[in-house]
């Protein structure tokens, strides 16, 4: 178990860890994350408050660690059809961000860490990083069989993808079905010319 | 000044309430969502807990009204450019999630709103309603000038734009300037067969 957020060793963590990140979830699901307070979990996991403050410096820490453990950043088999990989890595975002818990804790969590640079990066590097490293490795293949542009902004396409799946399960409450899955997966491939990245205006950036 | 997530008329108001509303903005500026407390705001504001109270059932109620003056829902006018009226939208919707306060304040208020659908109901209408209707307008007039599909999902392509915004703006950090503006309008203007309502399949939703 890799406990990213904890102060403890990246490797290791307290004997008690998976019944407190367990507990950190149990309330999350039923109280929410502004709600979710170190005492509760203590008293959920049957442990004293200082064991989870000698590993996790803070709430917003032991959320983290809580929510990686089920946060799907899984490889793209290479399935020989770009369509079909495509279609998998819409679907595991939306996976993602059905979980209850996830949809309201993963965005407040994020909002509370904004204001503080090296959390963010943190933030980033646990749930951002691999799933889209894997994400990008099934949209080169598609480059390599001639299925996408080379040019193609794999970076966009993914903020594309995982923004409209956020935001429909945060803000409007729009259905996360196989409609949406196919739409944001030929936006991508029946698009060539649309997400090449641009040269121009560099002035902007 | 409507009051929308007051417990008071919807017109009306303390006497104090735009002081009140400004003391709530610098006191997220300050201390973000999570930390804001109603105390902090009636010190701010140089009012009585109880005045507060009186008016606004909670902090997420207080919270809303305070964004919802700063929201941008702008009516989007007839420009006779289809690409220049999108382009109009999708700065707006920029310029909403570019201010601080509202880009982490936001998604944090629709995360603790959730789980409770009267209130979700109330912060759409409030949030959502009256800027997808005026996008929503001008993506009809560009339809009826024949720039985009008469099947256009006008609903998805908030969707898309909206949702990339936020995406970036809360998650992962990457720009939001003229090139991003320019591609969700391209995604829009350029692709009149890729964002249409599907007919099928219904069994999914």
């Amino acid at each position: 178990m890799a406990l990213v957020f904890s102060s403890g060793s990246a490797t290791s963590g307290p004997r008690s860890a998976s019944k407190i990140l367990n507990a950190a979830r149990d309330v999350l699901s039923a109280q929410g994350y502004p709600a979710l307070t170190i005492e509760a979990v203590a008293a959920a996991a049957g442990v004293g408050k200082t064991t989870i403050y000698r590993w996790w410096p803070s709430k917003e820490a032991l959320v983290a660690d809580a929510l990686a453990e089920i946060f799907r950043a899984d490889e793209i088999p290479d399935l020989g059809d770009t369509h079909a990989e495509l279609r998998q890595a819409v679907d595991m975002t939306i996976d993602n961000y059905t979980n209850e818990d996830m949809a309201t804790a993963l965005p407040a969590l994020a909002a509370s860490l904004l204001p503080h640079p090296e959390l963010m990066t943190r933030f980033r590097e646990t749930f951002l990083h691999r799933k889209r490293e894997n994400i990008a490795a099934a949209l080169h293949r598609g480059i390599q069989r001639g299925d996408l542009p080379d040019d193609l902004d794999t970076d966009l396409v993914q903020d594309i993808w995982a923004g409209t799946i956020l935001y429909r399960r945060l803000m409007t409450g729009s259905p996360l079905d196989t409609d949406l899955a196919e739409h944001l997966v030929q936006l991508t491939t029946k698009a060539p010319p649309l997400l090449p990245r641009r040269e121009s205006p560099r002035t902007s950036r």
